[in-house]
């Protein structure tokens, strides 16, 4: 016997058919004699419709009734989950953010869980009821609904595995695991067995989709085992587990990119103390994130260029608070470029291997490919590289890292 | 200054557009420096969609999860409608159920309010702030969302204007108020400018479909002045208001019909103590509600024919109740008849004038309609007539007791 959280997303519950596939995954896992909690998104297409209606209303909105509208949509389909799994014949209930409670803090539309009482239903498994809890959704210590950001229903997932201290978690979607790498951009991509939580983490801070960066955290620092799998095929996904548990460990395990970068770079500011507060404080003040930074090497002691990361969303605005503290920073010329890439590869391996980024900066010059900023970090190394050379050098790294399929 | 609560039911808040009309509606009576709280319906449509997901999902449903469920259409709403309150510059926020609390008792699909904690409301009107509450819903003391049954937002509203001690209750729905009659049948029906609670309450009850029963019930307990008025027409409703406001007193103030009827008489049971008890005992055990009943003279004293109502979707299942006890009751045949229709003439002005229901048997046999049940209160009568018949009768009478429009 074991005690599993299962989590299908919006796909995997988008209609009624969907719906009653779902319960006869949850029936088949009830059967095999485990402890059940299932967590449900909303029907595919359903937040969607609840944001339109908000766009409509208004403007600018508040976000304590954007969070009572959106959640809606989560609250049905456990409804419906826990009338179906009746209607088979299995013991269920409904649980909303606010009954269980899932306590968040206060920041709506992608507030943070505090606290999860598991308490009842813990006792409810004692009695053979299957829990289904409405993802996404928890109540802040103003008792208003709040919501935990697009995916959140993964972080639901995984802060309720972590309350109930399952054995597993199970993020049923509809892709059947994780890819060493995009496979809509490079067709050898493989689906990985298991990959470990950092690394997990990695990629999904860095542009894999399929599950919440938040999720992962959490399951990293609860030890959660997860597992991402298909709901429409019944075979094993990939497994999201501690370090240990991977007795082959790859040198590097996937390869991520991500799209959403612009590089700016400030040409000829003093190189003394002080300038990189000048730069990145009125950044930081208009809530613009710096991802890359890179400092170039002063030829006089006394003049440097700085490079660094931005969405690529906040380009504009980033240029504009530049140029508004050109003075308190006292540039040259700023130069930005909308038409990069970030692409990085992950590996807990790179530990205690070497020239695991000789590799990638010896296959990107091969194919010609300059590199605009680097990064790294223990178990990655990020490059920046012109958008037009994305495909290729994804591609490149992926042989040149023995990651294709057979 | 006035203290006033408004509803706005499906039709009223069917879509965006909708939506903002409404608030144009509550945008000028808090300019004119009223307190407003108002209670919204699901989005028409809205309710019917979450009950066929119910219907597909299981064909036995859990009230608790129904509820759950079909509860979503009023918070969706709620929320658009402080959303685009707070857009037109007007302070306001959405209330559930569960938040206010609304506390009901745990009759799942048709729960009674108990109580319901006005006291933050009332705080944040000395603040400016409009209260939006989602219709409908209240909170079972087991922690779980309770639905008031079909039509209970006008519940909600009346018992939250009840728990604010508000001057009024303004009901906005597609008719313009409270006719005489249904003027669908009865082209010369007249809008009622004031009706007593008590004679809404016998209309209500009488199938006028234009407020829940229970709206009235409350709002007779409580005192709430009552409007019900068009949220697409510029003009006053009906105002429903305690008798003694009323100056002008009309003997007759509506007629009342209902094709929800069935007749069945038992012909020839025995005259005897018991018997009564002998053929309702049976239909109550089963949840079959019985009307009106008539019994027949005995000629011989020892025989009788007894005839009785029942809703005509209890007609199979009552016939079949009173086959299956027909040797305990004792009687010589069974007549049942789905095709007959109540119809009613309601008045609080016939405590105080003969004649009425005299008025009522001249007419109908003037036009050669034969009474076949008769039941009277205090202040109506009610006629059980062939359906055929319903259109000629209730014009007939709509005449006689002279409320025919000018």
């Amino acid at each position: 016997m074991a005690r599993i959280v299962m989590k299908f997303g919006g796909t995997s519950v988008a209609d009624i058919g969907r719906i009653h596939n779902a319960a006869k995954r949850v029936q088949r896992e009830v059967e095999a004699g485990n402890e059940v909690a299932v967590v449900v998104s909303a029907m595919a297409g359903v937040t969607n419709q609840l944001v339109a209606y908000v766009d409509e209303t208004s403007k600018i909105y508040d976000a304590r009734e954007y969070d009572t509208i959106v959640a809606s949509g989560e609250q049905v389909t456990a409804g419906l989950m826990a009338l179906r799994l009746q209607e088979m014949g299995i013991s269920a209930r409904s649980w909303l953010g606010w009954q269980i409670p899932v306590k968040t803090n206060d920041v709506h539309g992608k507030a943070r869980i505090q606290d999860i009482q598991a308490d009842e239903i813990i006792r409810r498994f004692g009695e053979g009821q299957v829990a289904v809890m409405a993802g996404f959704q928890g109540v802040s210590p103003m008792n208003r609904i709040t919501t935990l950001g697009r995916g959140g229903s993964d972080t639901s997932a995984v802060a309720l595995a972590a309350a109930l201290k399952a054995d597993r978690c199970d993020i049923y979607t509809d892709v059947d695991g994780v890819y060493t790498t995009d496979p809509r951009i490079v067709p050898k991509a493989r689906k990985i067995e298991k990959i470990s939580h950092e690394e997990m983490l990695e990629m999904a801070s860095l542009g894999a989709k399929v599950l919440q960066t938040r999720s992962v955290e959490i399951a990293m620092n609860h030890g959660v085992r997860l597992q991402v799998l298909s709901s429409f095929e019944d075979k094993p996904g990939t497994m999201v587990v501690d370090e240990e548990e991977i007795v082959e460990q790859q040198v590097v395990s996937g390869i991520a990119y991500s799209r959403d970068e612009a590089k700016i770079t400030l040409v000829k500011v003093a190189d003394k103390p002080g300038v990189a507060a000048a730069i990145f404080g009125p950044l930081t003040d208009n809530s613009i994130n710096v991802d890359m930074i890179v400092q170039s090497v002063s030829p006089d002691g006394e003049r440097t260029d700085m490079t660094f990361t931005v969405a690529r969303t906040d380009l504009e605005r980033a240029v504009s608070v530049l140029k508004q503290n050109h003075d308190k920073i006292g540039y040259e010329s700023l130069l930005s470029d909308g038409e990069v890439v970030k692409i990085s590869v992950i590996g807990v391996g790179m530990r205690s291997h070497a020239g695991v980024a000789q590799t990638m900066f010896r296959t990107l010059a091969e194919k010609g490919i300059n590199i605009q900023v680097i990064s790294t970090s223990e178990i990655k190394i990020s490059t920046l590289v012109s958008e037009e050379y994305a495909e290729l050098a994804m591609r490149s790294l992926h042989t040149a890292y023995g990651l294709d399929a057979g």
